[in-house]
């Protein structure tokens, strides 16, 4: 009894940087995870629109330190507040996305039918890297395979 | 790109039986996974009530194969229709949870608060080992256990 009280005030208590494993993270982002690209229309760009990839894991505050962890971990994003008690990491930076998350996820494969959404993700950022949100042609392709993205996959 | 669709090829009609890894496993329950303990009248009982714990894990039906994959890794439960298109990896077996579940989550604890849950819920299955919740004293350590769980810590 005495062993589990301590192990339930270590993990109360914590306060060295939490460390996650590859699959761990592979394992709470198949559940809580979220890829997402908006087309906005947008007056300042050239072509009228602005094209916005985002990636985003939400927890409740008292899981901060995971969401702390996982920007450790990809050495990019931010931890901010979402909606009342809940905080998001977030990950929009285009080169961020290509150069940490998108490769973290074609080594580490998700298992659900998340993995779905997150090769269309890979597929816009790819489009991304060629620069064809640049171009009229380019956004409406973009926009199509965002409009197959997160269809009843994400809550 | 053909070793893309290849990919998603591979992906969409897999038929061969999803290998899950603990790390995986955890990171994944951490997310979408709920230990929950009910305590319900029962005139059937001698001591009145019933005690139920209870491992569950709902996605929707799209994700069938992974809690088929759960329920084959741990080696015990049920796959049910949840809720409308959800289903539900349940294991509610005492010996079960006291064999397979609790070991393997002390082995390879939850990181998020979660695990506070978590180890309410073991020291009520550590309780019924020793047929507490056969005694009126024993539901009432229980019950008082009980109420402190899943206190917004679960959606």
């Amino acid at each position: 009894m005495a062993q589990r009280a301590g192990t339930l005030r270590d993990f109360t208590f914590r306060t060295s940087p939490l460390q996650l494993e590859a699959e761990w993270i592979v394992g709470f982002v198949d559940g809580e995870g979220c890829f997402h690209v908006s087309v906005n229309a947008h007056a300042e760009m050239s072509v009228g629109y602005q094209v916005l990839p985002e990636f985003t894991v939400v927890q409740h505050e008292r899981d901060a330190q995971i969401l702390h962890a996982l920007k450790a971990y990809f050495g990019c994003g931010v931890v901010r507040r979402n909606r009342g008690d809940r905080l998001a990491y977030r990950v929009r930076s285009k080169e961020h996305l290509l150069e940490r998350i998108v490769p973290f996820f074609m080594k580490h494969p998700l298992k659900t039918r998340k993995n779905v959404d997150f090769l269309k993700f890979r597929d816009v950022l790819l489009l991304m890297q060629n620069e064809a949100h640049l171009t009229i042609d380019g956004v409406d392709r973009i926009r199509a395979i965002a409009g197959k993205m997160n269809r009843g996959l994400s809550r």
